[in-house]
């Protein structure tokens, strides 16, 4: 089993263990594939981000960050991203953060939560975006560069809260 | 006749002069509506913006900004935001500045471009860009809060370049 907590500094080389393959790998996020570790955690770590990782005693399995989508009229709006260790894959953490990220979006009160970019050809995250209450309400054509099956499209997400 | 051209830093006070009233509105920016002068000119001339304007001698009547949407995977489709000065609506600066955009996102090799966040009540500019080969491939509800219509829609518009 495993808890979730708000993350802390003593987490920085865990989180770097699970953001760098998937910024390798380059086929969910638009991270360049060669952001270095103070890049990609000075953006994960991003002052208007509340930063959460799923644990297992001391070893993170998972991470979510949870900050406003847009900034005046759109502040009500919440954004997250999740990350999933890739030696964690099924054991339901991706689905636990995101029924976390819900819970802690509704107490910050915010109103929805939308996703921007999500792959469309990452079929495992759309599906279970929509088992979670998302609707897909946008398509945009070819959004995506995917390394290794070329122009994808990408969906925005989104639900009410 | 006016003519566009990229913007310096002698053109500080003309932008602000146009961004102010349409910041303080709120009713077509996620600004916030109390954004100071030089929060909103660093976000309006930041380093990764190209900026234009369009002038007439002197006087500086609209001003765009253009970038690309998103990073690695996503860095081929650009962005671009546009602001047109009070006294001059109705001249064609908007539809001028778009033209010039589309040009300028060729020209640096952007294969599209997305508008990510058009409030829907802003009707002038949705039938603007629908006007300019743009499509609604998205619609997210009431993400936006318009100070006098309340919660409305924002749509996602794209086209390709």
């Amino acid at each position: 089993m495993f808890s979730i907590r708000k993350a802390t500094p003593a987490d920085e080389e865990a989180l770097w263990g699970i953001l760098e393959p998937v910024i390798r790998a380059g086929e969910t996020y638009d991270f360049p594939r060669d952001t270095d570790r103070a890049s990609a955690l000075h953006a994960w770590l991003a002052p208007v981000n509340e930063c959460f990782v799923a644990h297992e005693g001391e070893r993170v399995l998972g991470t979510y960050v949870l900050h406003a989508n847009r900034n005046g009229g759109g502040a009500h709006v919440a954004n997250c991203g999740y990350m999933t260790a890739a030696d964690a894959q099924g054991r339901g953490v991706a689905r636990a953060l995101c029924a976390h990220s819900l819970d802690a979006a509704r107490a910050a009160g915010f109103r929805a939560m939308q996703f921007n970019f999500v792959v469309a050809s990452n079929h495992r995250a759309v599906a279970l975006w929509h088992s979670m209450g998302f609707d897909t309400v946008g398509r945009v054509p070819e959004a995506f560069h995917h390394p290794v099956l070329g122009y994808t499209d990408a969906l925005v997400m989104y639900r009410r809260l």
